[in-house]
């Protein structure tokens, strides 16, 4: 009965992303709040406060539980919050020892929140892997497309020439940024909560900080005195910098259904059907990433407000994160696939790209030959000729027949015209192997 | 594997709901373009297009025919939308004749579009369902509350007294206001659209029209010439309707959060427990009603953009759509369950609300005050007066000492204070009943 | 020192709009509500709460009152609301008895919402002029381009052949029907506030009434008895469906992007120049209105939440209308007046759409091809030939040997493949004489 | 004729901020626009492109020259930016050879955004400096309040006693941390745009490189090679790091509106008048707090979709940025200021934080009571035994009956209940001092 595309079997292969749904879902969300249980368990007994007998009981007890999210459905809407009732389930699988050692000096939110930087973790490390998988790809076909010359196109309408190489640039430099920013942003949100309450370590006291400790070294999340219960802004964080990235991989697709468009057509992806026009190849990744990154956008708004989280633990504000944060991060994930898929599949059409420079005439050469000009007359002079050989039929010839001294200039040719494009082109595509290896 | 709180097994009792989610859904959904593709079938057999056998095989060999979402996900993801494996899938289930007679005319939009149509209109009608329960609820306790005297609260600070009955007006007086906004967009959402894959019927031509008219007779949907292919406003007004209903649910739980607040406790309501703290009850239902509206107030903005729809057809853009529009009405309808759910238990304590009005001690009659002296001494006189008792310790016991006529003028009686407050309660109610019966 | 490009005078000519910005600005906000204090000593001397002669000096002493918004800065800041300094600012013009006169019964929010109302009163009647010249400009466009052939884009590639007239009815229906949604909206958000500190009438108790109905009459707004202070829908609806106007011109200058672009360039209007690149000419109207759209989206989600407004009156929700609310109504305003000099300047080039349309060769027939085919073979065969024909160099000849009864059903006449499109143009095109006038 | 309350003369006090609208208004965006074109020219003239005479006679001409918005308008309205009629305006004041040295191998968005780069700098620095007050402020509360024991507010409901130390922990924590995010950031924000018309250095060359480092130089501005004028997720983190303060701050004000509350009162900070409730005092800058972080919300979702900014350059997803970025960066600037006027003047009511604690019983010890008497018994039986003394009248008389022994736990001692509160706050105090000096 799925409802959000971002989450359903039926789009499971366009807008959602099964690894992503399957670390992220109730159920692993459940699994890791149980996971962080035991492992606060397992400090209480190393640090002295429940019997480490129980403690060993309840990881062995544990080991094969599946958390049943509809058999909680009850407790959490009762509660505003599963833990009470998975605490309730647990208790049942336990001797009463363990059952009393259990959520010893926690707070619901501590486990969620703890379960959320697990399950979070997981996700930036596959966010890491797929983004230098998508690096090498972006770096291999921006090193084979650097001379490759196309219209560079601005507010919609032919520039002057580039090359597809320095487009690609363009694409990735962002892509291989996100590395840095997302391994920058994962050691405040892979973040264990253990503070009690109302975040003040009322129940363990100053044994709090040696039972952090502990937990942190098992679960492999960084510890801090200080409760995060009601200060969100990392969260929020995380989620800006996925959509960031989301946006990143969507101006991709933007540009992806530009170049493939009907009578432009200068790169080809694989397309999908219609029901009714035989001839129709439609982008539909390319139009996936679009969507994902302005819908992202959006809940990204919600995840933002998320941080009006009031007084000591809020349940509407928090809510507000359980709504956004796990949808962005698939959203995000679905984008890295789609791009890949799509950048693997991606042919660039060399002979389309110089028919449609070559169709805008002389224009995209025509500042190159003001700046030519003007190295030997004054720069309005410069401007003046080459705008009245523009209201010419043939704008080229009729430059050369004022300025014959031009003929040796090579006005039109694409790649000189190009600049630095297939410089830039190789210079990324050097960053990528350096940063993300050579095997493609 | 279920991400998002509005469509998760967890959380179907708070955030969910299960009732919006079956009608909803991609099943419901794939279900009703079953639907649209029999009666398309039928009108075509109707008008002579098709053969009627075709149309009948297809009625009765499709009328068990329950969709795969899973099944279809690999066509939906190669082709952007569900139609065509949907199609292929019908297609194995029926003979040549009756196959070839299938989606004759139709483009995949046409049939989505229709779909949507159809499950928007039950949800629709329970939503209707549930503001006529909503209303007779909200009316009676409007009725019953009519004189309760409590302290209006502007800005958080206390303002004058009034009655809680005024305050369930206030609260109500949108949700019967809905119902007739709701209804008057119905017809331009529960639209049938068959217009052919650029909107032109350019496979039925001339017949188009009353292929519609005898689909739209047998499917309960408005018809008209003009594709909605691409215009895509009244679907954004669905969302639009919905979200601001939303918020108005939202602005009553945003109200019980505050008044059920330690320290306020002017009503109860059925509370959640706390994983530590024995003590507590959590508003959660309050809480989830200000999430939800928060978080449509943000789905709705992605909605909005899916109105910028490219061309004659936009697959970025009406993607926008699936992420945003089902979601909202499944959180609506949330909304109005958890509404019903908490008013239903809602318990004004009377003694609670007179008490905190008291604690307030002279403030709240101060205006008053103003206004009864206004009668007899100049305005600013008047106010002069009552802010030099306000400066007092007992500022009623100075003012009178200062102007003795006021002692017969009642002016601490917090009804006589409370204005037309009961009255607009009554008006209220009797709105309520004429509108949503009294049955209760 | 303006920041906003919807209100700059840098931006005024192009996101901004002078005469929504004077209708609506602070200064005519605040002369509007001069206008509604005067009218309600007015209405209290009718009724006999006040004297006459105050009303009179109070209507004749700020007659020519300009109030300074600057010099209120002050008073708004400290609270949080500019009515306070504004009233004392009125009082220093006044009489001691006109003075005691003012702002009987009212509240601040009274005040500011009923001025809201009386500038967005004439918003609205701005914004049905503008609609009504737009749309006799898209009806004159559609009648004469109603058969005028281009390629229908559906998901960025070609699908059928279709005429620029039915476009522009796409175009132009949701313009028309805005002006019947702002009609039907109007009344509820034209709306009197006149009901006290917390909307009880505790002031003017069983007189409010009356009060009401007589400045309801002066000021041409309409009048209920509960307040509106705390419940924000119809404002919130008002913002919604101006976001919506303006997402279905977005959604035109989207088009016009696309059909503007170099290598498409069906469409040409006035372009804008570039710093460096003199061949140039940028779709400056389009992509502002494209850019104003999707802003809307977000500001509109800003207003929805201020729908959470709490208790009787809250400062917070309340801001967050005044910073949503007219900046929508502004860009949509500018969206009105910048859709119709794009569309006063748009030129159609025939030839080269249909150019383009010829360039996609016998693919946007082929739909075309197998409904003909299907008349005499069954229709899978039909397509069965299509398809083959269209992996052929020449696919309209290779179907044309296979199939040489298709010789005389001028498959490849593109008017004749437009269907129903030049008849849909004209229903519009007639549409728009009847409801707008056929003055161009 | 201001619109927007960020950036209004009315408002200017409250959701507005003077001096970062002087530092970031058009006026300070051209006037930085000029200084990048001049020293453009400097540095071109320095690797020898164009003569110094022209530099020169261009710095000193323009040094006194301000640009005037209203003058470039229909300029910008006409081209969709401000640049070619800026330049008009400097070429009228230049000799022809130093017109002609002007705006050499730059684009329109070169100027603009160096020119954003240069004026987003300054609000930086001014942010900075901000924080470091604020952090100075809320540590020095934070010391003072370290022991002021108050009851910890989980949602809504009272939970465990703490101290008011600790909360401003979890308000300052945050602000502390924004100056470190703020500070990696600018780097990347802070960035030269010199890369001519389609990114490609083709006007300057090989050149290209030497004139960047010495303008970044000139400029204070950091320099790479590839352009930023169509990869947007740096500006876009900018606007996303500045709302997640916005929103850090937006939570104070939201809890400091709860503590304001009529019946709650645990602190006081400046209020704002009412117009007619004499006794009212509006929690009037906690209010703004909230409204701003809410709208920011909103305002980042349009320039996360900034991020889609198509091909080389996109008119539309640019001015997405112009409209959202500067009125994020003035909201923020404007909390800031607001922050730090409502911490200067907000007073802790430590009594009335203790009766409210007091008020709710036992209660908010009863966790502390399970703990203890789990030192001694099961910790399910300590469970029961609280909750059956919660039942009774007197839970702490009826719990000390039932055991005695912990009479001597002091187990209702506010600060013994409050953990490690007080340290937190100290750490927290100890840690402003650190990084922000302790001139107070």
């Amino acid at each position: 009965m799925s409802l959000s595309p971002l989450d359903s079997p039926l789009w499971s292969g366009l807008f959602g992303d099964p690894d992503l749904s399957a670390m992220l879902g109730d159920e692993a969300l459940l699994a890791a709040m149980v996971r962080v249980e035991v492992a606060l368990a397992q400090a209480c007994a190393q640090v002295g406060i429940v019997p480490a007998e129980a403690a060993r009981e309840m990881a062995t007890a544990l080991a094969d539980y599946r958390p049943d999210p509809a058999a909680l459905a009850e407790g959490a809407a009762r509660d505003g919050v599963a833990v009470p009732a998975l605490l309730a389930d647990l208790r049942a699988r336990l001797s009463s020892e363990a059952s009393q050692a259990l959520h010893w000096g926690a707070t619901s939110q501590d486990i969620v929140d703890s379960a959320t930087a697990l399950v979070v973790s997981e996700a930036l490390a596959l966010f890491d892997r797929r983004l230098v998988t998508l690096g090498r790809r972006l770096g291999a076909l921006a090193e084979a497309e650097a001379d490759t010359v196309m219209a560079a196109r601005t507010r919609s309408q032919i520039g002057l020439p580039t090359t597809f190489g320095a487009l690609l640039a363009v694409w990735g430099q962002p892509v291989l940024d996100a590395r840095d920013r997302l391994a920058m942003l994962k050691p405040a949100v892979a973040r264990l909560s253990l503070h009690g309450a109302v975040g003040s370590d009322a129940a363990l006291g100053d044994r709090a900080a040696a039972v952090r400790e502990t937990m942190g070294a098992t679960l492999g999340l960084t510890v801090e005195d200080l409760a995060s219960h009601a200060r969100r802004e990392r969260i929020v964080d995380l989620g800006a910098q996925s959509t960031a990235l989301c946006g990143s991989l969507g101006k991709i697709g933007l540009d992806v259904v530009t170049l493939t468009q009907s009578g432009i057509a200068e790169v080809k992806i694989a397309g999908g059907g219609s029901s009714t026009m035989p001839h129709k190849s439609n982008p539909v990744a390319a139009e996936a990433l679009v969507s994902l990154a302005r819908h992202c956008a959006h809940l990204q708004g919600s995840l933002f407000e998320s941080a009006l989280h009031g007084q000591f633990r809020d349940g509407a504000a928090w809510a507000l994160e359980w709504m956004s944060l796990r949808p962005i991060l698939v959203a995000t994930g679905a984008a890295l696939r789609l791009a890949q898929q799509m950048l693997d599949g991606l042919e660039a059409d060399a002979g389309q790209m110089r028919a449609n420079l070559d169709a805008a005439g002389f224009g995209p050469y025509a500042e190159r030959a003001i700046f030519t000009l003007a190295e030997t007359i004054p720069r309005d002079a410069a401007k003046t000729a080459v705008r009245d050989a523009l209201a010419t039929p043939d704008p080229h010839r009729a430059l050369l027949a004022a300025h014959p001294e031009l003929e040796s200039r090579a006005l039109t040719d694409p790649l000189a015209a190009a600049g630095q494009a297939p410089k830039l082109a190789r210079a990324f595509a050097q960053r990528c192997k350096l940063e993300c290896g050579d095997k493609t």
